[in-house]
Protein backbone atom coordinates (compact mmCIF):
# COMPACT_ATOMS: atom_id res chain seq x y z
CA UNK A 1 0.00 0.00 0.00
CA UNK A 2 1.31 3.53 -0.38
CA UNK A 3 3.19 5.05 2.48
CA UNK A 4 2.08 8.98 2.96
CA UNK A 5 3.60 10.68 5.74
CA UNK A 6 1.13 11.33 8.35
CA UNK A 7 -0.09 15.34 7.28
CA UNK A 8 0.23 14.10 3.34
CA UNK A 9 -1.79 11.35 3.84
CA UNK A 10 -4.54 13.07 6.24
CA UNK A 11 -4.73 15.59 3.35
CA UNK A 12 -5.38 13.16 0.50
CA UNK A 13 -8.16 11.86 2.50
CA UNK A 14 -9.54 15.00 3.10
CA UNK A 15 -9.57 15.68 -0.63
CA UNK A 16 -10.69 12.53 -1.66
CA UNK A 17 -14.11 13.71 0.30
CA UNK A 18 -14.78 15.84 -2.67
CA UNK A 19 -16.91 14.50 -5.41
CA UNK A 20 -15.19 12.89 -8.43
CA UNK A 21 -11.97 12.71 -6.64
CA UNK A 22 -10.41 9.32 -6.58
CA UNK A 23 -6.75 7.96 -4.75
CA UNK A 24 -4.56 9.59 -7.76
CA UNK A 25 -6.44 12.68 -8.51
CA UNK A 26 -6.18 13.72 -4.52
CA UNK A 27 -2.72 12.81 -4.55
CA UNK A 28 -2.05 14.91 -8.01
CA UNK A 29 -3.66 17.56 -6.15
CA UNK A 30 -2.29 17.46 -3.21
CA UNK A 31 1.62 17.29 -4.48
CA UNK A 32 0.34 19.90 -6.97
CA UNK A 33 -0.30 22.34 -3.48
CA UNK A 34 2.67 21.41 -1.67
CA UNK A 35 4.93 21.61 -4.71
CA UNK A 36 3.48 24.40 -7.38
CA UNK A 37 0.89 26.59 -5.28
CA UNK A 38 1.12 26.62 -1.85
CA UNK A 39 -0.42 30.36 -2.28
CA UNK A 40 -3.80 28.84 -4.22
CA UNK A 41 -3.76 26.33 -1.43
CA UNK A 42 -3.81 29.00 1.59
CA UNK A 43 -6.01 30.76 -0.43
CA UNK A 44 -8.30 27.86 -0.66
CA UNK A 45 -8.58 26.56 3.04
CA UNK A 46 -8.94 30.22 4.25
CA UNK A 47 -11.64 30.76 1.34
CA UNK A 48 -13.19 27.17 2.77
CA UNK A 49 -13.52 28.44 6.03
CA UNK A 50 -15.08 31.83 5.16
CA UNK A 51 -17.51 30.06 3.09
CA UNK A 52 -18.85 27.68 5.32
CA UNK A 53 -18.69 30.63 7.73
CA UNK A 54 -20.87 32.86 5.63
CA UNK A 55 -22.85 30.99 3.92
CA UNK A 56 -26.54 29.39 4.99
CA UNK A 57 -29.56 28.85 3.16
CA UNK A 58 -32.17 31.04 2.03
CA UNK A 59 -35.05 30.77 4.50
CA UNK A 60 -37.83 31.55 1.62
CA UNK A 61 -36.34 29.30 -1.42
CA UNK A 62 -33.59 27.25 0.46
CA UNK A 63 -30.99 28.14 -2.12
CA UNK A 64 -27.41 29.10 -0.53
CA UNK A 65 -27.30 32.67 0.28
CA UNK A 66 -25.29 34.83 2.14
CA UNK A 67 -26.61 38.13 3.12
CA UNK A 68 -30.22 39.12 4.57
CA UNK A 69 -31.29 39.86 0.74
CA UNK A 70 -31.12 36.45 -1.18
CA UNK A 71 -29.78 36.85 -4.69
CA UNK A 72 -33.28 35.06 -6.20
CA UNK A 73 -36.09 36.51 -3.88
CA UNK A 74 -35.82 39.87 -4.88
CA UNK A 75 -38.80 42.34 -4.94
CA UNK A 76 -38.62 41.95 -9.10
CA UNK A 77 -38.79 38.70 -9.29
CA UNK A 78 -41.73 38.07 -7.14
CA UNK A 79 -43.64 40.14 -9.53
CA UNK A 80 -43.83 37.60 -11.89
CA UNK A 81 -45.48 35.40 -9.40
CA UNK A 82 -43.45 32.52 -10.90
CA UNK A 83 -42.04 29.51 -8.72
CA UNK A 84 -39.91 27.44 -9.94
CA UNK A 85 -39.22 24.06 -7.57
CA UNK A 86 -36.10 22.19 -8.86
CA UNK A 87 -34.30 19.67 -6.97
CA UNK A 88 -30.92 21.11 -6.36
CA UNK A 89 -28.59 24.55 -6.42
CA UNK A 90 -26.84 23.11 -9.39
CA UNK A 91 -30.30 22.94 -11.55
CA UNK A 92 -30.95 26.28 -10.23
CA UNK A 93 -27.96 27.39 -11.73
CA UNK A 94 -28.19 25.53 -15.01
CA UNK A 95 -31.98 27.26 -15.25
CA UNK A 96 -30.79 30.76 -14.73
CA UNK A 97 -27.52 30.36 -17.33
CA UNK A 98 -29.43 29.17 -19.98
CA UNK A 99 -32.83 30.10 -19.89
CA UNK A 100 -34.44 33.73 -20.20
CA UNK A 101 -36.66 33.02 -16.56
CA UNK A 102 -36.38 34.95 -13.96
CA UNK A 103 -38.88 34.66 -11.53
CA UNK A 104 -38.37 32.84 -7.94
CA UNK A 105 -37.03 29.60 -6.81
CA UNK A 106 -37.60 26.66 -4.65
CA UNK A 107 -34.81 24.40 -4.41
CA UNK A 108 -36.39 20.84 -2.43
CA UNK A 109 -32.33 20.04 -1.65
CA UNK A 110 -33.60 16.79 -2.92
CA UNK A 111 -36.72 14.62 -3.60
CA UNK A 112 -39.33 12.90 -2.03
CA UNK A 113 -37.32 9.58 -1.31
CA UNK A 114 -39.31 7.42 1.56
CA UNK A 115 -36.19 4.62 1.29
CA UNK A 116 -33.62 7.15 1.94
CA UNK A 117 -36.21 8.54 4.55
CA UNK A 118 -37.02 12.00 2.64
CA UNK A 119 -40.21 13.25 3.53
CA UNK A 120 -42.27 16.35 2.34
CA UNK A 121 -40.61 17.99 5.83
CA UNK A 122 -37.17 17.11 5.11
CA UNK A 123 -37.96 19.21 1.55
CA UNK A 124 -39.41 22.29 3.56
CA UNK A 125 -42.40 21.31 1.48
CA UNK A 126 -44.70 23.42 5.17
CA UNK A 127 -43.06 26.22 3.44
CA UNK A 128 -43.71 26.09 0.33
CA UNK A 129 -47.35 25.31 1.00
CA UNK A 130 -47.99 28.65 2.82
CA UNK A 131 -46.23 30.48 -0.05
CA UNK A 132 -49.09 28.46 -2.09
CA UNK A 133 -51.93 29.55 0.13
CA UNK A 134 -50.95 33.30 0.64
CA UNK A 135 -52.03 34.13 -2.74
CA UNK A 136 -48.49 35.64 -3.79
CA UNK A 137 -47.52 32.42 -6.36
CA UNK A 138 -49.46 32.64 -9.64
CA UNK A 139 -47.66 29.64 -11.05
CA UNK A 140 -46.12 26.73 -9.51
CA UNK A 141 -43.60 25.41 -12.48
CA UNK A 142 -41.91 21.91 -11.16
CA UNK A 143 -38.36 21.05 -12.97
CA UNK A 144 -37.77 18.23 -10.53
CA UNK A 145 -35.54 15.32 -12.79
CA UNK A 146 -37.68 13.26 -15.04
CA UNK A 147 -36.53 10.04 -12.87
CA UNK A 148 -38.72 8.10 -10.96
CA UNK A 149 -38.18 9.63 -7.69
CA UNK A 150 -38.19 13.10 -9.33
CA UNK A 151 -41.39 12.44 -10.91
CA UNK A 152 -43.24 11.48 -7.91
CA UNK A 153 -41.96 14.43 -6.44
CA UNK A 154 -43.36 16.25 -9.37
CA UNK A 155 -47.02 14.61 -8.71
CA UNK A 156 -46.89 15.56 -5.15
CA UNK A 157 -46.32 19.33 -5.71
CA UNK A 158 -49.27 19.31 -8.52
CA UNK A 159 -51.04 18.01 -6.25
CA UNK A 160 -50.46 20.53 -3.47
CA UNK A 161 -50.67 23.63 -5.82
CA UNK A 162 -53.96 21.90 -6.98
CA UNK A 163 -55.25 22.15 -3.65
CA UNK A 164 -54.47 25.70 -3.28
CA UNK A 165 -55.89 27.01 -6.48
CA UNK A 166 -52.35 27.44 -7.85
CA UNK A 167 -51.93 26.88 -11.34
CA UNK A 168 -48.92 24.47 -11.50
CA UNK A 169 -46.91 23.63 -15.35
CA UNK A 170 -44.13 21.31 -15.81
CA UNK A 171 -41.26 21.83 -18.04
CA UNK A 172 -41.44 19.84 -21.18
CA UNK A 173 -39.59 16.48 -21.50
CA UNK A 174 -39.14 15.05 -25.32
CA UNK A 175 -36.48 14.57 -28.00
CA UNK A 176 -33.39 16.61 -26.76
CA UNK A 177 -32.00 19.52 -29.15
CA UNK A 178 -29.57 17.82 -31.68
CA UNK A 179 -30.70 14.33 -30.91
CA UNK A 180 -31.73 11.96 -32.87
CA UNK A 181 -35.07 9.82 -33.01
CA UNK A 182 -33.11 6.95 -34.02
CA UNK A 183 -30.98 6.49 -30.82
CA UNK A 184 -33.62 8.32 -28.16
CA UNK A 185 -34.49 5.78 -25.43
CA UNK A 186 -38.08 4.43 -25.83
CA UNK A 187 -39.65 6.35 -22.70
CA UNK A 188 -37.94 9.51 -23.93
CA UNK A 189 -39.93 9.21 -27.63
CA UNK A 190 -43.40 7.86 -26.00
CA UNK A 191 -43.15 11.39 -23.32
CA UNK A 192 -42.19 13.62 -26.47
CA UNK A 193 -45.10 11.88 -28.56
CA UNK A 194 -47.98 12.34 -25.71
CA UNK A 195 -46.74 15.47 -24.88
CA UNK A 196 -46.89 17.09 -28.73
CA UNK A 197 -47.70 20.45 -29.45
CA UNK A 198 -49.40 22.16 -32.06
CA UNK A 199 -47.48 24.37 -34.71
CA UNK B 1 -22.75 34.64 -17.41
CA UNK B 2 -23.16 32.63 -13.92
CA UNK B 3 -24.12 34.79 -11.03
CA UNK B 4 -22.68 33.48 -8.22
CA UNK B 5 -22.71 35.46 -4.80
CA UNK B 6 -19.26 36.53 -3.51
CA UNK B 7 -18.36 34.37 -1.45
CA UNK B 8 -19.52 30.99 -3.43
CA UNK B 9 -17.74 32.62 -6.46
CA UNK B 10 -14.53 33.09 -4.19
CA UNK B 11 -15.29 29.21 -3.37
CA UNK B 12 -15.69 28.05 -6.61
CA UNK B 13 -12.39 30.52 -7.72
CA UNK B 14 -10.19 28.54 -5.15
CA UNK B 15 -10.97 25.31 -6.19
CA UNK B 16 -10.44 26.11 -9.64
CA UNK B 17 -7.00 26.57 -9.29
CA UNK B 18 -6.90 22.49 -8.25
CA UNK B 19 -5.65 20.62 -10.91
CA UNK B 20 -8.07 18.68 -13.45
CA UNK B 21 -10.97 21.08 -12.14
CA UNK B 22 -13.07 23.18 -14.08
CA UNK B 23 -16.49 25.42 -13.73
CA UNK B 24 -18.42 22.33 -13.57
CA UNK B 25 -16.31 21.00 -11.04
CA UNK B 26 -15.60 23.31 -8.70
CA UNK B 27 -19.41 24.10 -8.91
CA UNK B 28 -20.11 20.52 -8.08
CA UNK B 29 -17.80 20.52 -5.56
CA UNK B 30 -18.66 23.79 -3.70
CA UNK B 31 -22.21 22.85 -3.51
CA UNK B 32 -21.31 19.38 -2.11
CA UNK B 33 -18.98 21.05 0.47
CA UNK B 34 -21.66 23.55 1.28
CA UNK B 35 -24.69 21.51 1.21
CA UNK B 36 -23.85 17.67 2.13
CA UNK B 37 -20.35 17.17 3.70
CA UNK B 38 -19.88 20.57 5.60
CA UNK B 39 -17.77 18.50 8.34
CA UNK B 40 -16.09 17.16 5.63
CA UNK B 41 -15.03 20.99 4.20
CA UNK B 42 -14.21 21.67 7.44
CA UNK B 43 -11.76 18.71 7.55
CA UNK B 44 -10.45 19.61 3.98
CA UNK B 45 -9.70 23.27 5.03
CA UNK B 46 -8.01 22.67 8.51
CA UNK B 47 -5.76 19.92 7.02
CA UNK B 48 -4.64 22.10 4.24
CA UNK B 49 -3.37 24.61 6.55
CA UNK B 50 -1.76 22.04 8.81
CA UNK B 51 0.00 20.67 5.46
CA UNK B 52 1.59 23.87 4.59
CA UNK B 53 2.67 24.38 7.93
CA UNK B 54 4.11 21.27 7.96
CA UNK B 55 5.17 19.56 5.12
CA UNK B 56 8.49 21.02 3.56
CA UNK B 57 11.15 19.23 1.55
CA UNK B 58 13.55 16.85 2.81
CA UNK B 59 17.07 18.57 2.52
CA UNK B 60 18.68 15.65 0.97
CA UNK B 61 16.28 13.93 -1.09
CA UNK B 62 14.33 16.93 -2.05
CA UNK B 63 10.70 14.70 -1.06
CA UNK B 64 8.30 15.87 0.97
CA UNK B 65 8.92 15.12 4.35
CA UNK B 66 7.34 16.66 7.38
CA UNK B 67 9.38 14.88 10.20
CA UNK B 68 13.58 15.57 11.35
CA UNK B 69 13.55 11.94 9.74
CA UNK B 70 12.44 11.40 6.15
CA UNK B 71 10.51 8.39 5.30
CA UNK B 72 13.00 7.94 2.56
CA UNK B 73 16.14 8.84 3.59
CA UNK B 74 16.25 6.22 5.99
CA UNK B 75 20.63 4.45 6.97
CA UNK B 76 18.31 1.18 6.17
CA UNK B 77 17.54 2.48 2.55
CA UNK B 78 21.09 4.03 2.52
CA UNK B 79 22.74 0.83 2.71
CA UNK B 80 21.87 -0.08 -0.83
CA UNK B 81 23.97 2.46 -2.13
CA UNK B 82 21.65 3.02 -4.71
CA UNK B 83 19.91 6.77 -5.20
CA UNK B 84 16.91 6.92 -8.19
CA UNK B 85 16.69 10.19 -9.80
CA UNK B 86 12.98 11.24 -10.44
CA UNK B 87 11.30 14.36 -11.62
CA UNK B 88 8.31 14.50 -9.29
CA UNK B 89 7.34 12.97 -6.00
CA UNK B 90 4.44 11.17 -7.80
CA UNK B 91 7.03 9.54 -10.22
CA UNK B 92 8.59 8.46 -6.48
CA UNK B 93 5.21 6.97 -5.48
CA UNK B 94 4.56 5.55 -8.41
CA UNK B 95 8.10 3.34 -8.18
CA UNK B 96 7.39 2.87 -4.36
CA UNK B 97 4.06 1.21 -4.36
CA UNK B 98 4.72 -0.83 -7.89
CA UNK B 99 8.62 -1.91 -7.56
CA UNK B 100 10.92 -3.65 -4.94
CA UNK B 101 13.19 -0.70 -4.99
CA UNK B 102 14.12 0.11 -1.93
CA UNK B 103 16.88 2.55 -1.86
CA UNK B 104 17.26 6.23 -1.40
CA UNK B 105 15.71 8.94 -3.98
CA UNK B 106 16.74 12.12 -5.67
CA UNK B 107 13.50 14.55 -6.08
CA UNK B 108 14.66 17.03 -8.98
CA UNK B 109 10.89 18.84 -8.76
CA UNK B 110 11.48 19.41 -12.13
CA UNK B 111 13.50 18.57 -15.07
CA UNK B 112 16.04 20.64 -16.96
CA UNK B 113 14.28 23.31 -19.36
CA UNK B 114 16.67 26.28 -20.76
CA UNK B 115 13.48 27.87 -22.39
CA UNK B 116 11.43 27.75 -18.55
CA UNK B 117 14.94 28.71 -16.77
CA UNK B 118 15.11 25.48 -15.14
CA UNK B 119 18.91 24.65 -14.65
CA UNK B 120 21.14 22.41 -12.56
CA UNK B 121 20.78 24.79 -9.67
CA UNK B 122 17.43 24.81 -9.71
CA UNK B 123 17.11 20.87 -9.97
CA UNK B 124 19.42 20.83 -6.71
CA UNK B 125 22.03 19.02 -9.20
CA UNK B 126 24.95 20.72 -6.69
CA UNK B 127 24.28 18.65 -3.74
CA UNK B 128 23.35 15.21 -5.71
CA UNK B 129 26.78 16.15 -6.82
CA UNK B 130 28.21 16.16 -3.43
CA UNK B 131 26.49 12.86 -2.44
CA UNK B 132 27.63 11.69 -5.87
CA UNK B 133 31.39 12.88 -5.04
CA UNK B 134 31.40 11.41 -1.21
CA UNK B 135 31.62 8.07 -1.67
CA UNK B 136 28.20 6.69 -0.69
CA UNK B 137 26.28 6.13 -3.64
CA UNK B 138 27.50 2.79 -5.68
CA UNK B 139 24.31 3.37 -8.40
CA UNK B 140 22.87 6.16 -9.60
CA UNK B 141 19.15 5.42 -11.54
CA UNK B 142 18.12 8.00 -13.66
CA UNK B 143 14.41 7.68 -14.12
CA UNK B 144 13.70 10.97 -15.68
CA UNK B 145 10.56 10.65 -17.95
CA UNK B 146 11.22 9.88 -21.49
CA UNK B 147 10.68 13.05 -23.01
CA UNK B 148 13.01 15.69 -24.67
CA UNK B 149 13.62 17.59 -21.84
CA UNK B 150 13.53 14.37 -19.38
CA UNK B 151 16.22 12.64 -21.83
CA UNK B 152 18.49 15.57 -21.82
CA UNK B 153 18.13 15.75 -17.97
CA UNK B 154 18.95 11.72 -17.98
CA UNK B 155 22.28 13.01 -20.27
CA UNK B 156 23.11 15.78 -17.80
CA UNK B 157 22.80 13.09 -14.91
CA UNK B 158 25.01 10.51 -16.38
CA UNK B 159 27.87 12.77 -17.21
CA UNK B 160 27.21 14.19 -13.84
CA UNK B 161 27.98 10.64 -12.31
CA UNK B 162 30.42 9.41 -14.68
CA UNK B 163 32.67 12.35 -14.59
CA UNK B 164 32.66 11.33 -10.27
CA UNK B 165 33.13 7.59 -11.49
CA UNK B 166 30.14 6.54 -9.72
CA UNK B 167 28.26 3.60 -11.79
CA UNK B 168 24.89 5.12 -13.88
CA UNK B 169 22.09 3.02 -15.18
CA UNK B 170 18.77 4.22 -17.09
CA UNK B 171 15.53 2.88 -16.21
CA UNK B 172 14.07 0.65 -19.39
CA UNK B 173 12.01 1.97 -22.15
CA UNK B 174 10.31 -0.03 -24.49
CA UNK B 175 7.35 -1.45 -25.69
CA UNK B 176 4.75 -1.69 -22.51
CA UNK B 177 3.92 -4.65 -20.61
CA UNK B 178 0.35 -5.85 -22.50
CA UNK B 179 0.96 -3.77 -25.42
CA UNK B 180 1.07 -4.52 -28.85
CA UNK B 181 3.54 -4.19 -31.17
CA UNK B 182 0.99 -2.85 -33.56
CA UNK B 183 -0.18 -0.58 -32.21
CA UNK B 184 3.24 0.56 -30.42
CA UNK B 185 4.40 4.16 -32.00
CA UNK B 186 7.64 3.98 -33.58
CA UNK B 187 10.27 5.82 -31.54
CA UNK B 188 9.49 3.51 -28.78
CA UNK B 189 9.75 0.33 -30.97
CA UNK B 190 13.41 1.50 -31.99
CA UNK B 191 13.84 1.75 -28.38
CA UNK B 192 12.69 -1.34 -27.60
CA UNK B 193 14.71 -3.09 -30.23
CA UNK B 194 18.13 -1.07 -29.72
CA UNK B 195 17.39 -2.09 -26.05
CA UNK B 196 16.99 -6.04 -27.00
CA UNK B 197 18.34 -7.81 -24.12
CA UNK B 198 19.91 -11.42 -24.52
CA UNK B 199 17.52 -14.14 -22.66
Amino acid sequence: MTQYSPRLAKLIDALRRLPGVGPKSAQRMAFHMLDRDREGAKFLGETIGEALAGIARCPTCRMFCEDARCLYCTAKRAETGQVCVVETPADLMAIENSTPYRGRYFVLMGRLSPIEGVGPEELGLDRLGRALADGSVKELIVATNPTVEGEATAYYLAEMAKARGVKVTRIAHGVPMGGELEYVDGGTLSHALSGRQPV
